[in-house]
């Protein structure tokens, strides 16, 4: 067990993982702990599946871009925005669910992704590593046929989950001051970005960062390379599309 | 310091608080923990407004229909997807940010929504109670204004923090088994909605609920009391307003 403030504060994102498998037991154990997560109105409108399949994991990779943590993870988690299950419950009870709108989405989006981290800290805090796969919603059409996704239920986050093979270096945060705001908003200056980003484009991954892409500064990275408008242009229509087929947008 | 599996399994949302105060140095060490959540490419793009001061509160409070935590608690946060900050940052290094659209929102609001869930599982470890405020994203409009939240800004949820002063009961949870699917989605047939529901709809406070309500079932509770469709589809209306003005459907 590990040291609390540790799992807070020392963890790390772990990309490889060792050949021990994740027990039965445990992963159901820290699934139960998830599900205790708040949600709505305790509807619960969100479902997880579970990738063990090699190959189903196969089969997913694509749509994260062939990350090797998908194939190479023991469990990927899939974390779906789900009102499928909580409609069919509602007819069944004549009860007629207006569900089928943006509101009800993010609703059940945000259950999921508390439920996702919640399972994070959990893990991490029995010494299991995690990663979060950040192209779900670029790819969420692709996923939700892999796994058989019917409307009303839409994938929001994927994690990929084993036993550490490395100990990565810490990565960089703004500092706190940066992140919260007292009452209202304080908005940015010219000088407090140059104050709060300092340190992180002074890194030495970060320049080492610049240079391997042949930018000027660490921000063109970003937006030249690794979140480029016309990819975001692309993959919001695409996901605005599975919002309005999975039945969100009546 | 609580046990550890307690934490996750024995915690309950906390809805009303003693008198005695969150210390700064304690809520600064939460947000240090919720800040070292991992957010996508390391982008960190949210923010948290804190709100202590009691007049703010009860200006909050009608966004949040009034809910009696936000005036009582001695805390309230608020999580917002934030790309101001990182935009700010791109123009300033010469790099032209892509992130007025869609998949960016999600992308925020996710990076938000985890600190948060992070946040409320170390506040809980400290013997903290919590309670989210589902209805941010009903009056994220209103919420806006009275943070002073900029272009690139949208509150996603909000948590109100303080000391137990109470101790409910444990709310129920649908069994395992029917949130989580293997390999890929096991559609819910009637039966096993029968099965997964019937313990929630046998409990003394369903059937209270039920009957104060004067409905037939407890699905009617929540689709003609609690969770309406006009007022669902008149807040999603909002809601894609809000995203338009602040620079997120473009």
């Amino acid at each position: 067990m590990k040291e609390f403030s540790d799992i807070f504060l020392e963890r790390r994102s772990i990309r490889k993982y060792s050949s021990k498998e994740v027990g039965e037991t445990l992963l159901n154990d820290l699934l139960m702990m998830a599900c205790r997560t708040s949600t709505t109105g305790n509807m619960q409108v969100y479902s997880i599946v579970i990738t063990k399949d090699e190959g189903k994991k196969r089969e997913l990779a694509p749509s994260h871009f062939n990350q090797k943590m998908i194939t190479e993870a023991p469990v990927v988690l899939t974390f779906c925005a789900d009102f499928n299950r909580f409609n069919k419950w509602c007819r069944l009870r004549n009860a007629e669910p207006g569900y089928d709108n943006f509101l009800s989405f993010v609703t059940a989006a945000t259950d999921a992704l508390l439920a996702s981290q919640t399972f994070c800290v959990a893990a991490e805090s029995k010494g299991l590593g995690i990663c979060y796969i950040g192209t779900t919603t670029y790819n969420a059409d692709k996923i939700i046929e892999i796994l058989k996704l019917p409307k009303g239920v839409i994938p929001v986050t994927t994690i990929t989950l084993g036993w550490p093979a490395e100990k990565p270096e810490k990565t960089d945060r703004l500092p706190l001051e940066a992140i919260i705001h007292n009452e209202t908003y304080c908005d940015y200056t010219d000088e407090s970005i140059e104050l709060y980003y300092s340190e992180k484009e002074g890194r030495a991954d970060s320049l080492q960062f610049v240079k391997e892409n042949n930018k000027d500064t660490l921000a063109q990275v970003f937006t030249d390379v690794r979140y480029k408008k016309a990819d975001n242009n692309h993959f919001s229509q695409i996901l605005l599309k599975v919002l309005r087929d999975q039945g969100f947008m009546e």
